[in-house]
């Protein structure tokens, strides 16, 4: 049985869109935030720069949805390792290192830090609190974790601390700072 | 013996210049950095609207040049703490505290990340970094702080941990904070 013609029509607008955004993709990887440009966008995505204007007004808005695309990535990547097994401190370990590499490839300079400022980060912010949260709450009641600060401070002392990732020059220094972290979790002596 | 008549232009300058910077203070502290205006800083200072911009060309500039002092006050008031008596372990404890307390207090928004940005911001922080650094290798070398991580990446990790200090509700919860950071300091176990 054939696709209703509007379910077609809608698959292949998403499907174009995700090409530019894997275009988009490819372009800041190579050379940042500021050099991705509509005409290299229309190119890289294989479609004319009049088809491309019809999906997004300008580079802003190629922006705005690329980035968008790559917290909710994000988000779902960090919701995942979170209720992979094992105790709630692995676990919480497991998700400030994927959060801290994560924190390491991100891209600065104003533009980045504009884009940061979106409602779309809060809510992801909000979100990944939220996951870190019950991790700590578990960490504490099983005792692997500090119980006298309450879990949504330590959420965002963690999520503050990795941002120190942003400048780290290898995998190794990223390692580090997650252990000094979650040692700063650990219950006071 | 009179002053140089240079020296007396010099003066008054900068006691104009001074006087234009505290009457920004006073209206950032009433309404934000935004709601700042020309009309209103002329006022403020007791001076005619053409005598405020012979010293700033607008807005921006002043609030540029008020941020430097800010900036420049706060890493001055910083140095002394760590330049107190005590362990280094306590001097650091007092420094990371201070550093909260200001941290707290930073106006948030758009604006205060575009100042933030300013070349004097990054001056400064290299500076707190080296401070951090000096107490943090005095501590591990007497045995109360790690010295698995290098000091520089340790007060990358502080400074960015205590930024968590701008959204908490009160004293008490920036206190805590730097509990936790201070908690991520100790030698591992």
């Amino acid at each position: 049985m054939p696709k209703l013609w509007n379910e077609t029509i809608d698959a292949h607008r998403q499907a174009v869109r995700e090409a530019i955004l894997d275009a988009t993709t490819e372009l800041v990887e190579a050379a940042g935030l500021r050099s991705v440009t509509m005409s290299q966008l229309a190119e890289k995505a294989g479609i004319g720069r009049a088809t491309l204007y019809k999906y997004f007004s300008d580079v802003e808005a190629v922006l705005l949805a690329w980035h968008e695309r790559q917290v909710a990535g994000h988000l779902q990547q960090l919701t995942e390792v979170a209720h992979q097994g094992g105790t709630a401190l692995e676990r919480l370990e497991a998700v400030l290192g994927a959060y801290a590499d994560i924190a390491r490839r991100r891209h600065g300079g104003e533009l980045a830090a504009l884009l940061h400022h979106g409602e779309h980060v809060t809510h992801a912010e909000r979100h990944l609190e939220h996951l870190l949260e019950a991790l700590l709450t578990e960490g504490a009641e099983s005792g692997d974790l500090r119980s006298d600060v309450p879990p949504a401070e330590l959420a965002r002392y963690c999520l503050h601390a990795l941002t120190a990732a942003a400048g780290l020059p290898s995998p190794t220094a990223v390692h580090r700072l997650v252990t000094v972290t979650l040692n700063g979790l650990r219950p006071a002596s």
